[in-house]
């Protein structure tokens, strides 16, 4: 199987985008494995770290890629199934960044008071799962690893890799997890697959911007929906049809969530455009991906136990 | 027990606050029961019904209140423990209504579209659950009734039924349901608890704007928590812990919830803030609860396994 | 000529709804004095005041009110000419609140992060201007008095007199200005028009929340446009046509404003809908009233020059 | 006098950023010529064009560039002096876009409701101004001319040229005219200046989400301020002080201008933090520029004549 490592630290990918040459190539049908760093390139090993020298703006969350997916084509849908997702560190990383999270100032929602302070967790990952702080006496909490992180090229945009947005990207969504099947556009040749930021649990809404961070080693396999686009990023697993929305405010992402379910329902699955939003107003379920990123994710949720029997 | 019923039509409360004459008085700790009309005032009864008709701002959304609550006082909190939850019709109500919901122009979000058309279903309840519509071949919904509005007045403010806020009122938070309790702020003397808008069933976020709206008569027990006041309303079961926040846009609603969690986690059970707020960061779970309200509705959850043991 | 004056505190007007007697009944046509005391109920006399003790929520902005209209009935609409606006005090005062403003977190935008300190100003009214500080070397501040309360009750709310809405309320928008009409919708028999918040100057937005606060007497020349009614507050002057929007996020506000004056000039001036709005992409003027009220105020301006000729 | 004109149509700039070759290079102090066409490329000549085959997106808003500076490297300042823009085309274009807009469902935005109809005007420019539409009996509106996108070259993303941001951009600030300066981050060597989207007059907020559109040869003089960033674009002339706050919702974009000005009166003309921001709050202007771009835009502006004197 082939195995794709994250390039030299020159080469790593910090946006996602067209202008970088593919570091590996695989093919539709495809299963491969690939190597993430953490979100802070593996560079907090103490919890006396300097946050400040670690994240220097933009060089922050590096990805593996882009991977070249053959006879990928502008138009197409890139299907990537996640079979498994190996936490490669006995540690996970938990911080309080100073004007990143849910619950503080930050570049967009500015503000004069005083920035937090810093604070770091280095947390064992055992077999019991993550110990949030030894400090603490609470349990151990279960590792449920997934890819905050997972995108393919805009056009012509290079867009952060701590922005999500319509090609995927730091969407930090739970669901893109083992088990699961991703859809993204293909807006280039090859596709162009961005992948990182693991994470070895996490809230919903990722509330401090901070999860627990890992570097892991997936194992995926990719394939081609040929000649039919995702609007935005798809999710599907045996219960759920899952859309993604990205933006803000808040609302704007669960209003792309949604439109985007209520419209493949009406497309794929022989519903009414207004009946479909009338079930999903009785039976649909809601992830709050993020409320720290560039932009807000939400996950809108369909059971798949209420499509229309044939 | 006693048993409280809606007013006659004329006395109906469209609005929460301190305005009106108590249409009943309960004592801390009694368990009582309350029917409540649906949110269009049991008056759809034919999917033919004229919405124009039936909807006349602000006489939407009726509530059964308010209900004196002996020797509440301001500064108190007062607990609303849901016993049951039963449905008095064997039917539910679901609408789509032209200028309301999470994907359309509405009085806020104001567009030149053509506003949609109306579409309503009268949705039978069977044993086995509700029939969305019999029209489609998808299996019942399982009956999971729940209150969309509860809420205490105001100090000098009378707030729309319509609206949720920190008070309480129409947060549509399927959490409002049997087996849980619902902390309340208590800004009057006599509390003066309203409580309406039954839903037999509702999607997270509520997309449409409507859910299965159905009338109810419920069994309740209040209680008070003398000079210790919540600031937004706050739930609990066995597993969590949860704190509800109303506003717009919805990243202030998410905002409110976790802030108020975060700080009921260091005031009650030993955290320190900042260790919270990490520990959310892993753990959290979110509900959306409404993206159609006059505020949006978010219910951020501490699982309860996580509380320091002492 | 008659002249209202504010209640005694007890019975001074919190909240813009129809539960207060009127203090006062004026006729169609009338002109007449109103009195008003600042924001801050006249209360801060000295830099030194502690604003947690003079800022009690809710019981904040009084307002003079409410002023029964004679013949005002539902469905008609309130025109207020403001005459003239005279400051009844030698001084203004500006502060920093410190859960309060445009660049601060506060009880929706909430944060962990420190409060600001308080910081009060008392602000010398000269022939000149006003002396924003005496220790800072810069030219006096034009007077340019406003009010930056004015409103007509809802039908059933009670809303809080710190909000602006579809009701008009706390817009802080210096177009309510002398030479100016405001348009208020007439939603209860007699109106019960409130006015408060006098402004001796205010830089658009009112970042820090105060502006340059001060109580006034003006006089208004109320008048009813019958059986015509208004969605949200408009203003009139020589120069503009101009609609108000109240809603958070601002976006909302801003589409609200200009929705209502693309309306506006197509069913009053003979302009097609759609001609309006890509008219108004060329030559509207656009005012941001506030962006730290319980809802945030756009003001929506059309030059009457632009006007088709007849 | 150089005079750069736009590179052929394969090579046009859609992006902001740092991947294509300069087209051009200038000097500090240098005075050139820069021609630019209409955001449609100069595609539509007739009210009859199909918008659908104008816009492809992401290929709308073509700018010329990237223009290299010399001698500019990261953490200097880019000044950019507007001397002249002249009207190249004796017409105009006005347009409403279906899903493009202030007033209508947004590919974020998203709605059920059916989009707006198309809608061109051509507009002739005469001496007396634009004809906005000769069916309509109004006067010519001012030629106002402006560059709705200026901006440099992020670090390492390509942002669409439909975007403003922290980097400049499509802000649609009709401040960004003859007689005023620009000052833009330097974040790669070079700077990499682009520059398009041409308006002959524009509304605040651009409500229709498309101003009066043309091409372009301005006259500019670019300059350094060496070793001194600003963290968003500046804007200067002999009355204001101008800070630019791009975001989304627009209150965040008010918030970025506003600490951005408070931030540069403290640092560059000896006001104390507290006492701007207090002092903003009396005389500040601002502007919206736009309400519709991918970022919303407001522009904060201080009077100069209370700077402080010396």
């Amino acid at each position: 199987m082939q195995h794709i490592t994250p390039p030299p630290t020159k080469k790593l990918a910090w946006v996602i985008g067209p202008y970088q040459e593919p570091i590996a190539t695989v093919n539709p049908g495809e299963t491969f494995q690939v190597s993430t760093l953490d979100a802070f390139g593996n560079k907090i090993e103490s919890a006396k770290a300097d946050l400040k020298k670690v994240i220097t703006l933009p060089y922050v969350n590096p990805c593996t890629g882009p991977i070249y997916v053959e006879n990928a084509e502008p138009g197409d849908t890139l299907s990537v199934r996640i079979e498994n997702i190996a936490i490669t560190r006995d540690y996970a990383v938990s911080c309080i960044i100073p004007e990143f999270g849910g619950l503080c100032g930050t570049v967009f929602t500015r503000v004069l008071n005083e920035p937090l302070d810093q604070r770091i967790l280095i947390q064992r990952i055992t077999k019991q799962g993550i110990i949030h702080d030894p400090r603490l006496k609470i349990p151990p909490i279960p590792v449920e690893p997934f890819y905050g992180t997972i995108g393919t090229s805009p056009a012509v945009e290079a867009i952060s890799t701590l922005s999500p947005g319509f090609h995927g990207g730091n969407m930090d969504a739970a669901d893109v997890c083992p088990g699961n099947t991703v859809y993204l556009p293909v807006n280039v040749k090859g596709a162009l697959l961005f992948i990182g930021d693991g994470h070895a649990a996490q809230g919903d809404a990722e509330v401090c911007g901070v999860a627990a961070e890992v570097p892991t080693t997936g194992t995926l396999t990719v394939d081609l929906i040929k000649r039919k686009a995702v609007g935005t990023p798809r999710i599907e697993n045996s219960e759920f049809l899952m859309s993604v929305g990205s933006a803000r405010p808040m609302e704007d992402a669960a209003r792309i969530a949604f439109y985007d379910l209520v419209t493949w329902l009406a497309a794929d699955y022989g519903f009414d455009r207004m009946a479909a939003y009338q079930l999903c107003s009785q039976v649909a379920r809601v992830r709050v991906a993020n409320m720290v990123d560039i932009l807000y994710t939400i996950v809108a949720k369909f059971p798949k136990r209420y499509l229309i029997k044939r």
